[in-house]
């Protein structure tokens, strides 16, 4: 997706250790109009497809999901949490996931009533890397016996295993940006060309 | 604002301890359709307001925040964050706040570069009952020289001190809800008249 190309050449930041910030847009600071023209595109990308309910982890994919909502018939928005909290009770998934930035192993938990079998799942989430998060949230899929549709990602580092992983896997995952290399030091970002 | 009294009403759960579970709709699966409404509404509120900017805290003000930013001219939106990442570096603004329902203090931070001096704000939060989370948000707005414009809120619970000590201080609160008394054995809720 050009716009969101141009705009991680223009406000992000390279950073050693293969990190890419975007918080200028994305995951600190949002600009929703740019996450209304990505929930169009997943729209566009996904429209063979019915969707009763988009899952997405807290916390920088709650804003494009509800977004993106909007473009798939107002369907609720499910966010998995990252911690236990005393408004969490009942049954729930919980799958362990391992985040490189936050550097621990933390929870991810789904409350058993907001997911029901045999519905028809989108995942969204703000980046795939290794794939660590959006395995937690196909094992809580799996667990809930819902289809899991597609998985819509703002920006996949191309260079990670996790995309490539999971579409072997067969998962129809549709990446707005795909970085193929970038360069701290020189501060250069290389996009894999849209398919 | 009815629309949302109505939703509380059949889909909220009181619990012991005054708590009030509304994750059906609001702070775990989101209804994308309702907080496009309560944007709408926080839009008519603040109509008199110029808003450069809405400031909330991650996790549950996100969705809300960025449906209602499409109602005041799709402004950016900066969600505090609780938690230090590899990710979020340079100079940030710090407040600590604690949180009954996880029952722990926690940071709040925002990068300095994301609020400006003489911008002027809008705080959005899903929650207002003690307001210790809003106080840590506005103790990083003054730091930041910025000017708090209105605080909307979608739920407040009027039985505790939060709303009515920061009124005092002369903020202008627009709660879309106002929980006036709850009873977690007979499941009652009753609602505060709409001013």
């Amino acid at each position: 997706m050009k716009e969101l190309e141009d705009r991680i050449r223009r406000d992000g930041t390279v950073k050693p250790g293969n990190v890419l910030k975007v918080d200028a847009f994305l995951n600190h600071q949002c600009d929703v109009d740019l996450f209304d023209q990505m929930g169009t595109e997943w729209a566009r990308l996904f429209a063979d497809r019915h969707i009763d309910k988009i899952l997405t982890i807290e916390a920088s994919g709650i804003g494009i999901a509800c977004m993106a909502a909007r473009h798939f018939g107002n369907v609720p928005v499910v966010f998995a949490k990252k911690t236990q909290s005393i408004n969490l009770d009942g049954d729930q998934y919980v799958a362990s996931i391992y985040s490189f930035t936050k550097q621990r192993e933390y929870p991810v938990i789904v409350a058993k009533r907001f997911l029901h079998e045999g519905e028809h799942v989108l995942l969204i989430d703000d980046f795939l890397a290794n794939g660590n998060a959006l395995h937690g949230l196909i094992d809580i899929c799996h667990h809930a016996g819902v289809v899991i549709e597609g998985i819509g990602i703002a920006i996949e580092k191309g260079f990670q295993e996790g995309g490539k992983k999971l579409r072997e896997e067969g998962y129809d995952i549709q990446s707005l940006a795909i970085v193929d290399s970038m360069d701290a030091e020189a501060g250069t970002i290389e996009f894999t060309s849209a398919q």
